[in-house]
């Protein structure tokens, strides 16, 4: 997946209806301004420019640009995991799994969004986000308990622990407190959380990918 | 210490000078509103009122109740860290200091502060709160590789990884996700992410305090 990709969104929603299709538009385009402008810039008028739509219809779908933020956020992170969990489709080791999806997840995000701090936050504001995050995650620490790989019982508190490390890092490697290592080093923490040995847990998140 | 605590930040800026004063007193005027009415139902008139000032003096030390709220929690959190400190002052053994620390941080947080969600919130919009809380589990990271119980290699990212369950943790208790063993269960998986044995993480998270 290419974020900002002119039309991904709109490509999705053009089988539903005129008022889905009108939102994917804006949510498109307000990816295209985004990375542009960066998101403290990025003002209503010029989304719905870049929509070619009228300013008013913004309004019939989103209450302002902070909604808007937030639906972003949603849709560019189940893109990114629905995607990543295809990619992964024929690697059934757990271990390797949730080193590989937190690493990728980070490089992917900290790569294309200029404005990741914004989806950074949003994560603690909307439980939706924090929920369709996790939910590929929770299959990946049950499949790893069926391994007897992971010595943890699988809940929504651990799950969200397990994930809020994605988010640090993002966070960290968005703001400059850590570098492109940010991924490896939370997959080594979350390994480690999850019961696995030190050596194997940092075997598995610093390998070449 | 108990929060609120009606004049807590005032006694403790007694020999400022007026403006600080001033400030203090409308920081533990707020505390006060948010324990009685919740953050959201708070506003700016209450909060003088309850102070006993113009209103127009509010604004001469906080730009908007956003502000001010920022203000609270890390004023709160500064407080908490530095009295869990001193009374941790007898414990050596770092193992119990960040088991002991995150699962009192969270009690104390969840119990006294009705707006504790918002306290959350604010960990990821200031910096300096994060430094704030980050600085004595520095020192017990710091210690615990010293004592050789913890095989990792103290930076802010893993300070910033390892406070960050705390406040997932605060979080999950504050908006019901889990219940009173919240503590436990992030100082256990903290405990693991530091390389301690998970038997001993277990045994050190889950005791009776």
């Amino acid at each position: 997946m290419t974020v900002p990709q002119s039309s991904l969104f709109a490509a999705k929603a053009k089988h539903l209806g005129k008022s889905a299709r009108s939102r994917a538009r804006l949510i498109d385009a307000a990816l295209a301004v985004f990375a542009r402008e960066g998101l403290e810039a990025a003002s209503v008028n010029e989304i719905t420019r870049e929509a070619e739509m009228a300013n008013g219809t913004f309004y019939l779908h989103f209450k302002d640009k902070d909604e808007l933020t937030s639906v972003v956020a949603l849709s560019v992170a189940a893109e990114i995991v629905h995607e990543m969990d295809e990619a992964m489709a024929d690697i059934d080791d757990a271990i390797e799994r949730v080193s590989l999806g937190t690493r990728q997840f980070i490089h992917i995000a900290s790569e294309r969004l200029n404005w990741g701090w914004a989806f950074c936050q949003a994560f603690w504001v909307l439980p939706e986000l924090r929920k369709e995050a996790g939910q590929y995650l929770r299959r990946d620490l049950e499949r790893g308990v069926a391994q007897g790989v992971f010595s943890i019982r699988v809940d929504d508190f651990l799950v969200e622990m397990v994930s809020s490390l994605v988010n640090v890092a993002l966070f960290a490697r968005m703001n400059g407190t850590a570098g492109a290592e940010a991924g490896s080093k939370a997959a080594e923490m979350q390994l480690r959380m999850l019961g696995v040995d030190p050596d194997r847990a940092k075997q598995a998140a610093w390998r070449a990918s």
